[in-house]
């Protein structure tokens, strides 16, 4: 029997905390009975939580207690000061010492990269964590870096999602020589800032598949693996992605509930439109990899359900299972090795 | 009788030139009457262009020749240099000599930009351009800028943007006190760059109507009536959208075209999918403004056909009759005024 994998839930994150959290472990458990799943957060709300859910003997889960949780709107830096037995700290603990193989967190963004750096380290060689996921495509999926980690960001930078985001395409998708992106506007001659025009250059040095500049279109046309940007930029694109889907989805249902008419082809095409909602359910996206720490850390949206929060305890799974770290900072090596090389 | 309305097409410019041109001049003289297009570009062309159109004798249509054309991909130091009869050159000097009361181009957006600002000159008070253009939105539409004339830009140029955009959605849509966003991220302490947070002090601190920051999906929901970011943010961000929009038009395609009882159902579904694909054709928002010019300057995607390079006529008719670019001035010297008071 292959070794067990366990991971690290930051239970009383997110919007909704154990409410979301237990279920979604429940149901991942039915799928990869494998796994074990350690709730943590106070226990006698988790206990009662399991009863409630008839999860108290899944031998799967296991409660971690943790006395203090971190708020959504906290700044990181008074999570970092006054929130040392917090679930996502614990949590995070618990991937530092080697009890879990991952940590999954809904909690405030900034208190978790900036738990995470601080807990776990960054690999060698990285400068700054990122925030990846994979975009849905009219193929298969883009792997978008950085969604906003770091606001400001120079070349080297950009060279180190390019590579992060490489290592995860491979190891995730099985595809050896992913295709990276610059993420650029169009336009002649006031085409790109410095860093962009740079990282492209560093890109295409290196032995990373360079295939040239995106322009937003193609995060969707699925002709690069994996687009990089700076994480102002990468998250208004995601954010600007949900506005617009959401709108469209808006303007059908809209539509379908004119008239009698339109509501009797709505009901027709039904199944038409069940798959439509399912191909851009963001719930199915839901779990990004903050990469380039000594650990896998996935963040889940704030707001996720069971469904999207077990998406998210999913790509941790597959990160484990992978070993994505150890995979970037074996490739990291070789890159500075041959670096010195030259 | 009103005074006519003059506007100087560069007959040459984008992908198709006087094919999408004249048709699209044809249907908008159709519409309004009082309207007079001057159609710049090679006479011999053009001529046989309106014979083979039968329009040849339609009074709102003028050919004004010349003799060369920007290319699509030349750059923009090469077209002011070598270009100076070029069918956009010409056109623009139309509007800075009085004969044409607006441009419209679907030619290179960097040559446009470069010329127009060399030919025009800027409104006092205004450092750069900026492109700005109507999105849809759940409720109405939402005025953003800029969508790549500047790719970097400082607070300063971020309230410049937020003044002509509040001024163009107040003449177009007849909104006394458009709300204005800055485009930011919702991350906490990583929130926004310093370009940001100043602009949005000085927005706030100015008589514009500020609401706050806006995120990505902001934009499409409809409750700010301006959003002004950077260029290279903007173009980002519209790209993205139109990715986004493709990708789901795709799907929906798919899905309808799977089997029998699938196609059928889109067939009794028609309606509502021509209702839905009408609400996100991009060709109804064709037609963005450069603004902050000492004239009014309107660019169509390069690749517009006749009923999207239409709706850029359109929009320049509307700017016209709304004095934009005076009320721009108009403001601005009240607002130094006002400035100078404090």
């Amino acid at each position: 029997m292959s070794k067990g994998i366990t991971i690290a839930l930051d239970a009383m994150g997110g919007d909704f905390g154990p409410e979301v959290v237990i279920p979604a472990a429940v149901s991942v458990l039915a799928q990869h009975p494998e796994v074990t799943l350690l709730l943590v957060g106070d226990k006698t709300l988790l206990s009662a939580g399991l009863e409630a859910a008839g999860a108290s003997n899944n031998p799967g889960l296991k409660i971690h207690h943790a006395s203090q949780q971190v708020e959504m709107d906290e700044l990181p830096s008074s999570a970092l000061r006054n929130k040392k037995d917090s679930s996502m700290r614990v949590a995070l603990n618990l991937v530092k010492e080697g009890t879990a193989d991952a940590c999954v967190s809904a909690g405030n963004t900034g208190a978790l990269m900036a738990t995470s750096r601080f807990v776990l380290k960054m690999l060698p060689g990285i400068t700054r964590p990122a925030i990846c996921t994979a975009l849905p495509s009219t193929k298969t999926h883009t792997w978008m870096l950085d969604l906003g980690a770091n606001v400001e960001c120079d070349a080297e930078h950009l060279f180190q999602f390019a590579l992060m985001g490489s290592v995860l395409a491979a190891a995730v998708d099985g595809n050896k020589r992913p295709t990276i992106g610059v993420l650029n506007i169009g336009e002649e001659e006031i085409k790109g800032n410095e860093q962009v025009k740079e990282a492209a250059r560093l890109i295409s040095e290196s032995d990373l598949n360079y295939k040239g500049y995106a322009e937003g279109d193609d995060i969707y046309k699925g002709d690069f693996d994996v687009i990089v940007c700076d994480g102002f930029v990468g998250n208004i694109a995601l954010k600007t992605s949900e506005g617009v889907a959401k709108m469209i989805a808006g303007f059908i249902r809209k539509e379908f509930t004119r008239n009698p008419l339109t509501k009797l082809s709505a009901l027709l095409a039904m199944p038409v439109l069940k798959a439509f909602r399912r191909s851009i359910d963001p719930r199915r996206y839901n779990g990004a990899s903050l990469l380039g720490l000594r650990g896998i850390v996935i963040k889940s949206h704030g707001g996720a359900d069971a469904l999207a929060f077990g998406n998210a305890i999913k790509v941790a799974v597959l990160e484990v299972r992978e070993g994505v770290p150890h995979r970037i900072s074996d490739y990291l090596q070789t890159y500075q090795e041959n670096r010195k090389v030259i």
